[in-house]
């Protein structure tokens, strides 16, 4: 069993990764002491395929529980789903010491995290990412929130877990395009973190796609533990060294609402860092090398995302509302080198606009 | 001026109490370096009574504001108001450097806060509490929150303000039943306290009512100080001592409630504060000295509030549900003495129906 510490201010935290972990929840639970009482947030989906499994946990005489079953969608992390969780909280007589579970992916931790956050002014909560995505990415670091108007994650809080608990074997049942989508994230991690990673990441991509068991627990475990240190160093995005956590996510949340949310979010992520990359080389940022190395990586995504049409002009007004930005001027995280950012760089809006169209036509 | 720091571990903030301060604001701004770029969510009866001097510090060219009327009542203390701010905050394209000011009571500060607290996951807050009850009340301490299915305050956040303004201009305007509701909560600070403000209170009653400068300005400042403190100790409400605060609330909220609303909440927290000392008397709490103390200062409301039915069953119920009970029993903050509270009282329910009896019964 790998234990990563988040040591939050607060209230620190541990991430659990081992395969099969989700049947020792009540062990886990009794080792934290948590409450028995519990509300779970699961997606439905997830519920159909390990139905038996989290019957076993939630169904067990030793919880008392109650549950809602949400369906998984961009869409759906809305402020009616929250609303639809919190009431059944309320009519379930759930109370401020009980604990809600949220099961799924990142829209359902998203969502699950966010009515913890917010009901009866903030309950325990443990995460149970099921998709590699939410492994590497949204279960930690305390991010939760809905999409409104169009804007992602526009409304939120940070609240940090009390735990979170990556069980592997539920990314068996997930199809290859959301694998993938883990993937992209990853990558965000391997251009982040050290030339080591990078190389393992790289060598390892068919590996990840194929669910190396060694090869993905390896890379969740390097995945966290960087995400945990930049979080832990700055948990509310004050500083901006968390800002780091968002290269290639300007580009890539206009690319998901430019497709409609029919591109998942590590995909876009991917065209996001590639995007990110023209934009750096066309400010100088970064040399010839080091883009050519970057593009060697990409490259392996390039028969396994698909883009028909974009908007450039539309991504670039999505990019100025984006809640990262100050004063409505278009920040970007860019990358010098592996492991070397530089955030907030503004730029031209041409160059914003000829590195979309780059980014977007490697992909066509 | 007065200015009370409330000493908050990760925001500490300043309370000012002057009358005429609203008309300060941009120099007040510019002293705490705040940005000029305000969404301001204003009582719409509020604006129409102060439209001048309203109109002055947000039009004002020094500026760049956008704002939001909302009709105060508990009733839009609801997602519905909620999102309506905040796709308001979105269309206007207010980012995470912005400032929210609530100009309003109870609802519209509660409101606006937690839309300060969600939006892009927190920006800075200002409350301008505009009854007597938000001064003393809801504008200190960062509690934030709406209503749902019925419960009180059952989502929301903990969002210290930024500064809060008090500007017992506002109070000028309002009806003597709002005055009233503020007396109220400022008659559990007196129980509260100690003996001395427990006396200056009680032979004030009038003068409150009346508004007299001098008396409101000075009860104001004692009660704020007593929250300060409280909410200092205990933040969020981790550690118990902020439950002293609830005084009279158990019972209030579900007079609220029963009344459908149409009974104000200072009103109900002094029916609130009787059944708390009429329980705190059957089990043996206090003695019949400091009984007869407490009913000859709520004696004075007696005239002043008028309960016509009420369902103690349904009431029951209610409390219940309230939040602020652990594992579904209730619990009550009981009173010894002046300044003596017991947090966390069990009761046999059949001496909780006799305590609603005769409190209700007191001002039928």
């Amino acid at each position: 069993m790998k234990k990563i510490r988040v040591s939050t201010k607060e209230n620190p935290y541990d991430v659990i990764i081992e395969k099969g972990c989700f049947k020792d929840y009540l062990d886990i639970s009794n080792q934290y002491k948590f409450t028995s009482k519990i509300f779970a947030v699961i997606d439905s989906k997830v519920y159909k395929l390990h139905k038996a499994s989290i019957d076993k946990i939630i169904g067990s005489a030793n919880l008392y529980s109650e549950s809602i079953k949400i369906v998984s969608s961009e869409e759906n992390k809305s402020f009616q789903s929250l609303q639809k969780i919190l009431e059944k909280m309320i009519s379930t007589e759930t109370n401020r010491d009980n604990l809600l579970l949220s099961i799924g992916g990142g829209v359902i931790g998203d969502l699950g995290g966010f009515a913890a956050a917010v009901y009866s002014r903030g309950i325990k909560c443990v995460q149970i990412p099921t998709t590699l995505l939410s492994c590497v990415d949204s279960s930690v670091g305390g991010k939760t929130g809905i999409n409104l108007a169009g804007v992602k994650n526009i409304v939120g809080s940070y609240h940090q877990p009390s735990v979170v608990l990556i069980d592997t074997e539920f990314l068996e049942t997930l199809p290859k395009s959301e694998i993938l989508s883990g993937i992209g994230e990853i990558t965000k991690y391997a251009f982040l973190t050290d030339e080591a990673f990078f190389s393992f990441v790289q060598k390892h991509l068919d590996d990840l796609l194929n669910l190396d068991q060694k090869v993905i627990s390896r890379t969740i475990e390097k995945s966290i533990r960087f995400k945990a240190d930049v979080v832990v160093e700055d948990e509310k995005e004050i500083l901006g060294i968390r800002k780091i956590l968002n290269l290639g996510h300007t580009f890539g949340h206009a690319i998901e609402v430019d497709q409609n949310y029919k591109i998942k979010h590590g995909q876009a992520v991917v065209i996001g860092i590639l995007c990110s990359l023209f934009l750096s080389k066309k400010l100088g940022i970064m040399d010839n090398a080091f883009f050519e190395k970057s593009i060697d990586m990409l490259s392996w995504f390039k028969n396994k995302i698909d883009i028909k049409n974009y908007n450039a002009r539309a991504m670039l007004k999505i990019m100025r509302k984006d809640k990262k930005n100050f004063e409505g001027k278009i920040k970007f995280v860019l990358l010098q080198n592996i492991g070397q950012t530089i955030v907030n760089v503004d730029s031209d809006e041409k160059l914003v606009i000829e590195s979309i169209d780059e980014g977007m036509r490697f992909f066509k």
